[in-house]
């Protein structure tokens, strides 16, 4: 009997080129296709909520895959677990309607962009954070960041390279919290365009160096087009946080 | 004229064969005396508040060198940070008196060993952290924490190679630290004689899994036999947070 299971995995993005499934390189999706392989003696395809870039972590990416096998959902982790390199971990696993589909279901994601403002960066955790030696106008970046929050047009933050048909995405909450020398953005949304929480964080760093006024956000975000924007961020500080899904079809 | 120059230092000890200089190994000791060579074109040799193991770090190791360069202090902490590989990072350097010695006028240090106790464990910061999935007993753990508190010898809980003369230490105090998942046992003393805090810990361990009680920590104190106390935990663990002097030789 088929049947769909769903799993929430972390991984440390550091050494992966992203999600994906790619020919020759490293990734996130290879390495859990290659163990479930194993243990299912099937040809397993996985689908996550969505790809990640190269560099870029997860602390709760959600995916399913249709199995035939008869292995107990509560041995799953565990057993995929003990041959996952150190990089991976799956959090939870359990058993899903047929009609389950992780990217389709999902209802809401929360992507947070981590920034060490320190003088001289913080050693531990320096995989996970932009290092910005120069002291950031928070209270600029928190107001230009209040203009992002509703449905919009998000082209102006959105890489020229997607193909999606249209970059309109609602975002439900925008914060930014500061912990000690570290300064964190954090967007919670129905869904995110190709690099829409890099870019967004590259216009806020312009706006906390003064280079742009925090009322800028708002323009840039009316004109829809990408070269209003600020740079990319490096995807080092990037992490998605959490995937949510319909009370019915809860994978938290 | 010559100077004495003494700097806070933080290095992620993953990848290094411990602080002190071996003569094929990459150590803490040897980057920094390479770069300050570089630097002064002298040949200075640093001497540190006391050694740390292979894959121990610090946040807030001190040493001190004597040197007749005219770097002024101020740019020194930048100059070495510029050449210094990402594991290692100068916080802060300051000019002391000819007769300051990092080791001989330490007063204080503080230690903190780091445990992930989740069933499986955060990926952020694993390098940092010893991950023990079973859940351990932390009142336990605390209780027994409360009798190393005070001056002692240590015996029992530094390793058969150590060479002191004796192993009475005085600690000021010991905390453990509930974070989450993690649990953090968090030592200050005048002085830690060979694996003290990792054999302290190996302990706590065994007192944690419910395998001795905790009361069992009086008598293995009082033994004086190293072979009474549980196993060395691992220095993946361990933290040298900090290092204390006297108001008048302050190098924090």
């Amino acid at each position: 009997m088929m049947r769909n299971i769903c799993m929430k995995v972390s991984y440390d993005g550091t050494n992966f080129n992203g999600f994906q499934t790619q020919p020759k390189d490293r990734t996130v999706q290879g390495e859990i296709e290659r163990v479930l392989n194993i243990l299912t003696k099937e040809d397993i395809v996985i689908h996550a909520s969505g790809r990640t870039d190269a560099g870029v972590h997860a602390r709760g990416q959600v995916f399913h895959f249709l199995t035939s096998s008869k292995i107990p959902v509560d041995r799953f982790a565990i057993a995929l677990n003990t041959r996952l390199p150190q990089d991976i971990i799956i959090l939870e696993a359990k058993e899903m309607p047929l009609e389950f589909h992780a990217r389709h279901n999902a209802k809401r994601k929360t992507y947070r962009y981590s920034i060490d403002n320190g003088k001289f960066p913080d050693l531990f955790g320096r995989q996970y954070r932009l290092h910005v030696p120069v002291p950031l106008n928070t209270q600029a970046m928190r107001e230009a960041l209040s203009y992002v929050v509703g449905t919009h047009d998000f082209t102006s933050f959105t890489s020229v390279r997607s193909v999606k048909p249209h970059h309109v995405r609602t975002i439900y909450e925008a914060k930014l919290i500061e912990e000690g020398q570290f300064i964190h953005i954090e967007l919670t949304g129905n869904g995110f365009t190709y690099n829409m929480v890099r870019i967004i964080t590259g216009t806020l760093l312009k706006i906390g160096h003064n280079k742009i006024k925090p009322e800028a956000m708002r323009n840039i975000l009316t004109g829809c087009d990408r070269s209003l924007a600020g740079p990319t961020a490096q995807a080092v500080g990037l992490m998605l946080m959490d995937v949510s899904y319909g009370e019915e079809l809860s994978a938290n």
